[in-house]
């Protein structure tokens, strides 16, 4: 705890982007903390997530929740450390998780904090594989799309925080597993390090062909993260009573308005019917009843060595929008944090 | 049974339609019947059920199963008597259930036909009420949608087949039910006959509004008949969690391109993010062992006088094309029939 514990440096929304964010429309700012009242914690950010569902946020559009505002932080989850605590629960030292935000100090109430243990996962995984992207992935695939053995399951982004934990699931289910990933590189790691069946180079032409190709027998799941040309190439290929849970659509969020027609919506509702298909949004909130049995199952497997990630770190606060910007332009591989403190 | 009995009228697929069907995509045509080989059964049709399906049998696109081939009769399903009969389960003079297609007469094996048991409902009622439209309206709220007390539910084509059934089981489940239809007299019938809370009616403009102001705890179910402008309409009231069985599109049904841009894909999959939206398509092949159940709850409001309906006839099979023209336009009100035989 260094002399000045209250001051924090903070990135706040200087303007709300139109299309992919900018480096301009952020601003870095110092300010003074009040110090923790009753009930509250000071926490150090060591590590900071970087998420795609923050575009949402720094927009007006309606979403899961309010947007950021103008010259506030912008919206993240941290790993932190506990300088001050007036919550009995937390002592100084503690390791903890919660929504800090884009700051390198943040004061938050005691009952928005977590523990986090180290012996569970290392401090950063709590916030990829172990935290909220490998619970997604775990609910997409237990809560809503329950693949069977011999199923199909494709999932894009496949080299990201969600689609990568997906994918070894559903592996370890017993499915074919095909992943979808921008670049050689990430395709490679997919199916040597991650141990996907088959994954498909977005960036290559005749997308649609190369993925058939890969799903001699259908696609039973798709876990929609990205919308845009995978959606369509992914959906003459589904099967009768495919699943496809809606969590993200990376593609479509620097969106500035509707892509150009025509308007495909018929031709996604006439799949939806014939093939009887069912799409069902989720986000990770609505599921943290299962996250005791995620926990039991995924640091299993950590301490196995039986599931795999992959961490991009941008070293710095200051590098926070950098790190969204690219994530949100396909330039990341595998979880994207921001180290903040060391 | 007269001096012919082995000659039918049919009308067949003379060309596919473009868009709208036209008289001039029909063909009549008189035919001399196979007598019935062992196990088939020769049937007289009285009533012939015209449903909106038909339009994609018309056409070659993918769907549930394979298109009606040029020159072959028009699929469709009948009531009718048994003229004479090669399976002991059947006798002549028994009334029966089958996909006889647009044939005055026609054969089939009898295990492709039920026996109808005017008890239980009247024989044009097992084309409607009592049948595959009933059995679809009550697979999507038991199999689907599951409405609870005090849910709200929106029903587009409301006077029609499926709609009509549809929102007279959610007022009984104890749901507010908002009809959407054509004309003032067809909501009329919704409200004061089937007994629905309210009723929109398509054709006066500012439908969404209209649509907000009656259903001011927003949509927990939405039925999807129609696609189109009703389903712009209702996106923006869907609550979290709420649930689209998928039953048909017949605004898009007359397509012969994806309608002018925007794509609005983009616009409904991020609300089913957002709202965390089910949406499942649906056929009622997949529900026949709900069929016990609703057989039992239907024959049962019949009787009881509890469940309305209505039927649109059209006199004579060569009425046909024309009662699916009218149908595929909206200008038909209530199940849609063809009396072939008196």
């Amino acid at each position: 705890m260094g002399a000045e514990p209250y001051t924090s440096t903070r990135i706040v929304l200087k303007r709300r982007p139109r299309g992919a964010p900018r480096p301009e429309d952020f601003a870095r700012e110092e300010v003074t903390l009040d110090p923790p009242g009753e009930g509250e914690v000071l926490v150090e950010t060591l590590w900071l997530s970087i998420d795609p569902y923050m575009r949402g946020r720094l927009s007006e559009a309606p979403s899961y929740t309010e947007p950021v505002r103008l010259g506030e932080p912008i919206h993240g989850e941290c790993v932190g450390r506990v300088l001050c605590s007036r919550d009995p629960r937390f002592v100084p030292g503690d390791l903890v998780i919660g929504m800090g935000g884009w700051q390198s100090r943040f004061v938050l109430p005691g009952a928005r904090l977590r523990k986090v243990d180290p012996d569970l996962a290392p401090p950063s995984a709590w916030l990829g594989v172990f935290g909220m992207p490998g619970l997604t992935a775990y609910a997409a695939l237990e809560g809503i799309a329950r693949p069977e053995q011999g199923e199909t399951v494709v999932v894009p982004a496949a080299a990201g925080a969600v689609g990568s934990v997906a994918g070894q699931l559903a592996k370890r289910k017993g499915c074919r597993v095909v992943g979808i990933a921008g670049g050689r590189d990430k395709c490679r790691f997919v199916t040597e390090t991650l141990g996907f069946d088959a994954c498909i180079d977005r960036h290559e032409a005749d997308l649609q062909a190369r993925l058939r190709a890969a799903c001699p027998s259908g696609i039973d799941v798709y876990l929609e993260l990205v919308g845009g040309d995978v959606l369509w190439a992914v959906l003459p290929l589904l099967n009768l009573h495919a699943r496809m849970p809606v969590v993200g659509g990376i593609a479509w969020y620097n969106l500035s308005s509707l892509p150009e027609g025509p308007d495909r919506t018929p031709l996604l509702l006439r799949t939806v019917l014939i093939r009887r298909l069912r799409l069902e949004g989720m986000i990770v909130w609505d599921f943290e009843s299962l996250r005791p049995a995620f926990e039991a199952e995924m640091s299993k497997q950590l301490a196995q060595g039986t599931i795999r990630f992959r961490e991009q770190v941008y070293e710095g606060l200051a590098e926070a929008p950098r790190a969204l910007i690219e994530l949100l332009e396909g330039r990341t591989f595998g979880k994207v944090l921001v180290r903040v403190h060391a």
